[in-house]
């Protein structure tokens, strides 16, 4: 385990600056007193792209590579047309980086709110592919701006590209209590897709044969995920798929407030990105209102990532024990990340 | 109006054939003694393929292309092969048709079940377009089999086909109360397609003046179904994204026993083709254990578009009161078609 943590910290947009401060307070005061932490903030984001023009540029990836792991706020503002800072920077770096295993918790913790009905019992992690599928920005428009326009959007698939991230949650099925796997698709209309998911999870499958598995189409898994979460274990998916999903699946466990996520690339080739599952809400920008919960979750990921798993447990911890107390007496961001600072280093 | 009706009934797989029994005793009930109704079945589905190789000919066509409408079932059966169906027959038949309208109402109804707690009031309509995006079966798989296999799958957009659902949507969004109409995409991510749907959602609202609009992400459009579905009146939506949302919709709001489409080809150039969203789920078929509301349901929305306006309200409020008066009773798919019949006749 390495003893020193060099940070790059991406603060982003709107919300993005409130909670990165929270999680690094929390980062600080969980690591023992032997590990050194070094950070680097870099201003990706709105304002840079007014300022310059850029979003993410060769230099900057260089940079960002000599990091260890990365920490990221939220990307994107009204000020800049939709998909600009999305596909520029988000996905860029993704892309880049690798980022093949965009992992996304699910957990409703004990006095947490849910939409659903009967506190339902909700603990599964959804494996989103991130560097594949509709993701990949191939497509374009002809005679755009006239009656004829077409668009055309295209979905690229790889067995290459399927067969790693299908193993890696073979493997984090295996290592859960109950081991369980779905595949989510739509194999039944995106047959070539499809079919190369299916069979190359069923292929993989062979390796894992304690690993219990079904297949889901992706419209039913939206029923099940609301009627029957506690079905579910380990999911595995696609990127759009998984974009969809995950959203859907932190509604139902706390909100997109508690909802944490790490773009991982784990042959380490390519330092990891930890960020909230939640956007840069423009509409609380600055106001202290922001749940730091869902980033000071991500620096957990993050830690869990670098070999640090006694201070990602802590931190989870100090978050469930946090949820539980609350008795909807509202608090600022800095509030909640003070509180979760106590709790770590007690 | 025709005082006659010419109906194709296309049973199916699985719970088709005993629901769709129960959606024509149901229709037969409500019809005033002067119209004529005519059925002609049709033994499309899993079957006929098993013995013939066929899902839908040139010749089926032909003949399902003389009827006034068509009332389905449900289509698919494990024996065959995830999307030979589907493709071959069911999305055959809507691009064959021009079913560019699919219609899905989502009403939580008095007394009715739903996942969410604190019974919401949910009462809006998905506008899903049929006939093009992911679902038009562009794409294609090379070197299969092999680690090096690449598959591909095309949405395919075109200005055309998105305004004619777009604005189908507007005018169902202006007949209604609340007056007010979502598009729902991706366009931060799918900016070719997004922004095609995103340009002329918002040309084509010029010409609605008094419907409010708002712009919604798929991801966040799951959450606020589950949080706020409340805050819905009509959404528009691509293919694929209606196809997942509308199951999730159908789940929030009575499950998918209830949960009623349309395929509308709005010309009336081809016959509009009516089905619940269910499947054929082949686990229950045989056993009167399934829920024929559904296809009811459906059958109301036949009756709505050939013009029969107060049949189809008189079914729509016999389930209403059918579902009201439920206590847990089980009764058998043929009992609750009965029940409904009797409603509507009396
Ligand atoms: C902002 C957007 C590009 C992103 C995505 O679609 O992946 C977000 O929704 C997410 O889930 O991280
Ligand atoms: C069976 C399948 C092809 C179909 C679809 O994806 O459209 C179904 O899920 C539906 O929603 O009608």
């Amino acid at each position: 385990m390495s003893r020193s943590i060099n940070l790059a910290v991406i603060p982003g947009d709107g919300i993005g600056q409130e909670v990165v401060a929270q999680g690094l307070k929390v980062l600080s005061a969980v690591l023992p007193q032997d590990v050194k932490l070094e950070t680097k903030e870099y201003d990706f984001g709105a304002k840079r792209y007014h300022a310059t023009g850029e979003t993410l540029t060769d230099a900057d990836l260089d940079a960002l590579k000599q990091h260890d792991a990365i920490l990221l706020g939220a990307i994107g503002d009204p000020s800049v047309p939709s998909g600009v800072l999305e596909r520029g920077f988000l996905l860029k770096l993704r892309f880049a980086f690798d980022h093949h295993v965009n992992l996304r918790p699910s957990k409703l913790l004990p006095g947490v709110g849910t939409p659903l009905a009967g506190q339902p019992e909700i603990d599964f992690v959804v494996v989103r592919e991130g560097t594949e599928g509709p993701y990949t920005g191939n497509g374009g428009t002809i005679r755009k701006g006239t009656p004829h326009a077409v668009a055309t959007e295209v979905s690229l698939n790889t067995a290459f590209g399927i067969e790693r991230v299908v193993r890696d949650a073979y493997a984090r099925a295996q290592a859960r209590p109950r081991k369980k796997l779905a595949l989510v698709h739509k194999n039944n209309v995106l047959v070539h897709a499809g079919h190369l998911w299916t069979d190359i999870f069923n292929k993989v499958g062979e390796e894992f044969p304690d690993v219990t598995t079904e297949y889901m189409h992706v419209d039913a898994a939206t029923i099940y995920l609301v009627t029957q979460p506690e079905r579910f274990d380990v999911i595995v998916t696609d990127n759009l798929f998984g974009d969809i999903i995950t959203d859907l699946a932190a509604a139902i466990s706390g909100g997109i407030g508690v909802a944490a996520s790490g773009n991982i690339n784990p042959s380490g080739e390519f330092p990891s990105m930890f960020e909230p599952v939640h956007g840069s809400a423009p509409d609380i920008a600055g106001q202290g209102k922001a749940d730091p919960s869902a980033t000071v979750l991500s620096v957990a990921l993050l830690l869990r990532h670098l070999g640090y798993e006694a201070e990602a447990a802590r931190i989870e911890d100090a978050v469930s024990a946090d949820l539980a107390e609350r008795d909807g007496t509202p608090r600022t961001t800095e509030q909640i990340g003070d509180a979760l600072a106590a709790r770590v280093a007690g």
